[in-house]
């Protein structure tokens, strides 16, 4: 609000910035353009927000949809018309694909030039203006064109469903729109999530206690959608109860620390590691599913071999046991309750004899001096990493490959296994450092998908304290290898030189090293941790044909 | 066409390459992913299309668009679903409001799986399997998905839709449809561009006939759709003839030799660069508009002073001469017409005294050794450049710079300044080289703008053999900081070591220099021309707030 702003009045644009910072956020993502500065003056003018500039539109996106996962909260990238806002469209639907609220706030043309169907650039030369809002529209929970009049109340209903639905919403706002003035007083309300139906909520405490009468022990497959709202504590206290333990899907790995005793490991169908943790899930009863999704990727090509329909399950709008539906029942009062029913019966097993508790970690092999192979890299990797990582992995090897770690306590896994778009990890990192700066970061991402999204490296070794960037060198695109043609000219990519680019990407002060075998990644990742506070990327030389057995497996299931 | 093809029978993916190969298309543009697999074993299988990956979707679109320009026919580019195709919207948008006839090619899920609605990933898990097609729509001449009984008429349809609007189209192809059979007799008639109605033809003629007759002169302006149906020769003709004189456009500039006669150089309203041609469009009568685009920055922002509607209007589809409509005379048949109505009756006029001949070269500076700036840039670049050069300048500084040049005969401007998405040239010019490898190509960038696009610089600098690469190093969005608020955060970039990029980025063998002064300058570009066949890539810096006097107006003018 600058001094021209009428009292108790606020710019459009000042009015979201507000909203935004209530809402816990901190950083905007995003470019300039012709159509958005005006906006984008009156978003940083209260300095309440950050401006973290990429170097595409793409990477923006990616790196918002970052920084919402780890901060477990919404996110805004800024952009313009047209230009600007099409080359994130990926980065949006993976952001709905994977149930992220990424508010995407696009500066369009003037309102007057818009109802005129003026020619103007960075339009389809045909005078319509909505082409671009309807493209939102198939990957936006909401998608809306403010107006002057509704502008407070459109801006309220889009984050209240972002923050509700937690997925991405759409705001497309023009020129004169981002200037004029709304009535302030609003703000001295918050947002908040809404609550959960007080009456259907105690409904559905009754139905679980008669439903979860009698029965010895509880198996509950634990979500993504449980980061997307917080709920990690939650489930750590019902992991707590006796008769009960926890798988994870492979985008919640590590949800529950992978040494605790209730912890089954990750779930996946015919791709689970543990024979045992798949009996377990397949033939729980009763089985609860919080915060899960039932994609091909998450359930080994759909060979689960568990009821949905018959089990309990906890989303983030409804609750459900078996055939009876709960709406207005939102995750954490479902989570809560489920708590309090567990601890209200104590279910009267003890774990099972055999014991889910922590996975067997692989013996740590000699590193050796023959060419490194998938096989040697991952035990190496999990030796190395500290508790408390943030491993990001990127679809194809990298996460195959992490996905066989049993992680430290307190990591997190982040990928992408829904939306599997190559590339994605490298700017959602760069949100996931500004997110949480303090915490070690590991970023391991293939060759082929690194150069997708590349011009964020630089930025992204600027700004983090603690990251590592692996990067699996195997010339191309080696999970498509596995699925067919491994030999097809359309494999290869261009051969580049790794080392070289974090200088020639504008962070000159990287410690750099290229590894071939064990015993080079031993020494690499030593030097590494002797420095801490100071980036690195190591490049790591794999054979184009290698893969993590899982990868192999499921690249079978896909061909 | 393998062992296994019944005879008489092709796979659909194979009778698309043999229609792609019968209208001109040598190369393949893409990458590849889980559901194109087979579809590009397919579509490359009898040798025919040269694959050219690319490192990421967006890139590989605007290789395609500048493929698909300089070819003067289509193209082709093949994504996956969903996480592919989505990355090429902004490249599709563009190619759809600069009229290039890309045609976008989307390896799909099977059939089967997306009428179950599977969950899988790439996609939104949903069930919904449309979204993407739908989001094709907006930016497409037409945009539909495959069905094997229907699949061989499709593509024809599709390829005469792009070949007849010079509009991309988009083709969904589900796995199993991309191997599934059709008869292969249709191949034996190759497409053509359909021809104007002949009666409608022979009507127009007679009108134009009538509306020209008693005039002295005549004025051409030239649009950028003459060079989609390249057309170029028969301006030339036109040119000839006595009274004639023709402006182009800015994104048809020096489609006529600027040392021609009859040039009158570029118009766009206000922002015309000559007075004498200002005056003589907006006030010719009559005026002949040839494949004319009137957007905001082809028209000075909408000053030019002519009445469109009391012009000759040549378009691809249809003529018209000032309030009557000639549906299905198509532009080449209309130029024709026109050639002939003018050789018939020989304008009385002899050029004007004044005569428009070749615009006035600015005369060459000596070259200082202070610190360059654009106003001693571009004579340097203009003195340097060679004949028959393809100029590739992006969107701001560049493209605006380059207008303000006399090219040289046989040179060609190729930019965007209808879309105007910044980075675009880039990956284009990638395009450009492949469709003429043996032409001297030069293209100007600024870094802000080459940051978007960076990752196919090597793949470019390794394909051409003439190729100069300069990078306009001012440290972020020049053309925004003209526009508004230039110390605003928003507009800096993280500065980058241009010159150690080409090595990088895996193309070691690119001679480089970084420059400061003209002097140097001077020197650098001696040194590429020295040198022929070997890729350069010339870095100059130049000051954050200093650009062309031409771009400095149009900035004033937007904001």
């Amino acid at each position: 609000m600058d001094a021209s702003t009428p009292a108790g009045t606020v710019t459009v644009g000042a009015y979201l910035a507000r909203r935004l910072q209530q809402l816990g956020v901190a950083h905007l993502f995003g470019l300039p353009g012709d159509f958005n500065l005006a906006l984008l003056d009156e978003l940083l003018a209260d300095g309440g927000l950050a401006w973290v500039g990429s170097a595409n539109e793409l990477n923006a996106g990616y790196a918002a949809d970052g920084y919402a996962r780890v901060r477990r909260g919404v996110s805004a990238v800024v952009t313009t018309f047209g230009v600007g806002e099409l080359s994130a469209v990926n980065a949006t639907a993976g952001s709905y694909a994977e149930d992220v609220p990424v508010v995407h706030v696009v500066g369009m043309p003037a309102t007057t030039a818009q109802a005129s169907g003026a020619l103007l650039h960075h339009t389809l030369a045909d005078g319509d203006f909505s082409h671009f809002v309807r493209i939102a529209a198939e990957v936006s929970a909401s998608a809306v064109v403010l107006r002057a009049a509704t502008a407070a109340r459109s801006i309220d209903q889009a984050l209240l469903t972002a923050v509700g639905t937690s997925k991405p919403v759409y705001l497309g706002i023009p020129v004169d729109v981002a200037r004029s003035l709304v009535p302030a007083g609003a703000l001295a309300r918050p947002l908040r999530v809404l609550r959960s139906d007080a009456d259907t909520a105690a409904e559905f405490a009754r139905a679980l206690t008669a439903f979860l009468d009698g029965t010895a022990e509880l198996t509950v497959l634990a979500g993504p959608r449980l980061h997307r709202r917080h709920l990690e504590e939650r489930v750590r206290a019902i992991a707590a109860q006796p008769g009960v333990a926890v798988a994870t899907q492979s985008a919640s790995k590590a949800m529950l620390d992978e040494s605790h005793p209730a912890n089954l490991g990750v779930y996946a169908g015919a791709h689970t590691t543990a024979p045992a943790t798949r009996e377990r899930v397949d033939t729980a009863d009763p089985l609860v599913l919080a915060g899960v999704v039932l994609t091909d990727l998450l359930t080994g090509s759909f060979t689960h071999a568990f009821d949905p329909g018959a089990a309990v399950d906890l989303q983030l709008d409804h609750a459900r046991i078996a055939g009876d539906v709960f709406y207005g029942v939102y995750l954490d009062e479902s989570l809560r309750i489920l708590e309090q029913v567990l601890q209200a019966r104590e279910l009267t097993s003890a774990p099972p004899a055999a014991g889910p508790g922590a996975p067997e970690r692989a013996a740590v092999p000699q590193a050796g001096d023959t060419p490194l192979r998938h096989a040697e890299l991952w035990p190496l990797l999990q030796d190395w990493l500290a508790p408390g990582t943030l491993l990001v992995a990127d679809a194809g090897t990298a996460f195959y490959g992490a996905l066989e770690l049993t992680l430290p306590d307190g990591s997190d896994l982040l990928g992408q296994p829904v939306w599997s778009s190559i590339g994605y990890t490298l700017p959602a990192t760069l949100g996931a450092v500004l997110a949480r700066p303090e915490r070690e970061t590991v970023l391991v991402i293939g060759d082929g998908a690194a150069q997708l999204t590349v011009q964020e490296l630089g930025r992204l070794l600027t700004c983090a304290s603690a990251l590592t960037v692996i990067v699996l060198n195997n010339d191309g695109y080696t999970v498509e290898r596995e699925i067919q043609s491994p030999h097809a000219v359309y494999q290869d990519v261009l051969a580049w030189n790794w080392t070289q680019l974090p200088a020639a990407l504008g962070a000159p002060g990287t410690a750099t090293h290229r590894v071939c075998t064990g015993a080079d990644l031993v020494k690499a990742l030593a030097e590494v941790r002797a420095v801490p506070g100071r980036p690195a990327l190591v490049e790591v030389v794999l054979p184009p044909d290698d893969t993590p057995d899982l990868l192999r497996r499921i690249a079978r299931s896909l061909s």
